[in-house]
């Protein structure tokens, strides 16, 4: 099968990758999108320290089971979570494999990813994907789900002042899964040019540098870098929160004077429930496709990661020929 | 009157400090006992660009009025709150002068401190001495509400596996305060020889380098340095809480995955409710005189401070002669 695989900050393409078994309880799955997160360009960066195959957004469909509960998913299209936990430590038999200390992570950490023909993974991790969410708008569950992971944290008052700096990939999920409920969120830029699409989302824009300091009760950082906390400290009101969604490899210089002295709650935020993401999908309540900007073949994959990586590209994704 | 005053970072003490006057609803309190934070060796280091008086723990008798409303304080003893609102904004009319972007802070910020024989205060930030709290004790209500005030920002639960990082004088009350209600509280120090007062006070104590990564639900800074987050993000467990307790000047570099990855909440924490303090005092629940490793009359503030400022000194207190 084809992958695009990342070795020590290198990424190649291959076409005559072995193509996984399904293990016992396992999908192999055909993949039909795969979409490209500021994670998995962290990763090429040397970002958890991964080796393997890429990727871990992606809707495919269920073409081979390992075993017969797996048989049921034959012809399905699915998505899947990307933790895979050991199932049987206190986390995982608690609240499931997200922070299990053992877990395989999907393209992050010992386990090949999406960028390919063929994934295999639990059936425990898929979803089927309702019949009226299109392939494009399925490949944004697991980032949708990430936004969603928010509310799952924090209470999102509906008469809060919610700014989400970054207006990019990410942010502009997050920016439309908090308006949800009736509240008003502030995309927050640092050029004109990238508030275009937020605008045209129906959501508030400004730029960074036209905005008060302490103007806001939750300040999500979508921005991917080492500026982002500094940056919220500063938005956010006495007493606020400070939502961090970014990951980036190495260390941030960061005055925790404000911090303390404001009092502020800082929530890190990852992974999170692709059911209620399914949901808004179908129902039509965020939108996903106007944040596509490009797709590639899976052959030109390095192409599409650099094309991901410059400045104002949101979405870019990847087609598999198997 | 004297005073010991910092001005661009150099200390010095006067004999013939103008006493200040007590203005409508404030009071005149001749301080009896001050003592040292590291909050004051961070200010005379810079932070929060501060000049004149030091100092914001005190306990002290009121000896002067201004207008008919202080009089009745007139002879009573007295600690008081450090922050002085506009008393006009919605914080100040809400929730209290605490985050009032206005406010003045005792010997932080626009308003002279407590190493003096003198200070004034409104009415309004004065809580009287129960007569069983010594003068000892109640100059310890500053700090003390600090540690208080964790409880008021997190639920504590008596089963939680909780650390303080930093045996010194602001982490011995905060881990009193949180053994309180059944908790077992770690105390972490990174020597052997800051353990033995955590351990006579009925702390469980141990050494920073010999705790596992992820062991504990809530995790306290207060080492009052740059490498107390990180280390907190070490100790804490996914989905848990770091509380930071530390104010200094400058930035720390902090790798900020382990806060994304394992959804970590860190909560700031400065200032706290003065009366439960007093309670806990006049209930003899917290010892802080165990804490207490020098007396000196504020004409030697300087070498005080210095002390203050060496490893494993505890807190030191300055005796006015008015």
């Amino acid at each position: 099968m084809e992958a695009l695989l990342v070795e020590n900050g290198t990424i190649s393409y291959r076409n005559d990758y072995p193509r996984p078994e399904p293990a016992a309880e396992e999908a192999l799955i055909r993949v039909i999108l795969a979409g490209i997160c500021a994670t998995d360009l962290e990763v090429v960066k040397g970002y958890a320290d991964f080796s393997g195959i890429l990727g871990h957004e992606f809707v495919g469909e269920v073409v081979g089971a390992g075993g017969s509960a797996a048989e049921q998913w034959l012809g399905r299209r699915v998505v899947g979570t990307i933790n895979l936990g050991c199932a049987t430590c206190p986390v995982c038999l608690g609240e499931g494999p997200e922070h299990c200390p053992h877990r395989r992570v999907l393209g992050i950490r010992d386990k090949n990813g999406t960028f390919a023909g063929y994934v295999t993974l639990p059936v425990s991790n898929l979803l089927r994907v309702p019949e009226a969410v299109t392939d494009e708008e399925a490949v944004f569950t697991e980032p949708l789900a990430a936004a969603v992971r928010i509310r799952e944290q924090i209470k999102v008052r509906p008469a809060a002042r919610v700014a989400v700096i970054g207006p990019g990939r990410l942010g502009l999920l997050c920016g439309q899964v908090l308006a949800l409920a009736g509240t008003e969120v502030l995309m927050v830029g640092r050029r004109a040019s990238s508030l275009g699409l937020p605008a045209a989302l129906g959501l508030a824009t400004g730029l960074a540098m036209e905005q008060s300091a302490r103007s806001f009760d939750v300040v999500v950082d979508t921005t991917g870098n080492d500026k982002g906390l500094a940056e919220a400290l500063r938005l956010v009101q006495p007493q606020g929160t400070v939502v961090m969604k970014s990951t980036f490899a190495g260390e941030a210089a960061v005055d925790l004077g404000p911090l303390v002295v404001n009092e502020i709650t800082v929530v890190g935020s990852r992974c999170g429930p692709f059911a209620p993401a399914l949901r808004l999908l179908e129902r039509g309540e965020v939108d996903v496709t106007s944040l596509i900007d490009a797709r590639y073949p899976l052959a030109e994959g390095k192409a599409a990661l650099s094309y991901a990586a410059r400045q104002g590209v949101r979405k870019v994704l990847l087609e598999t020929g198997g």
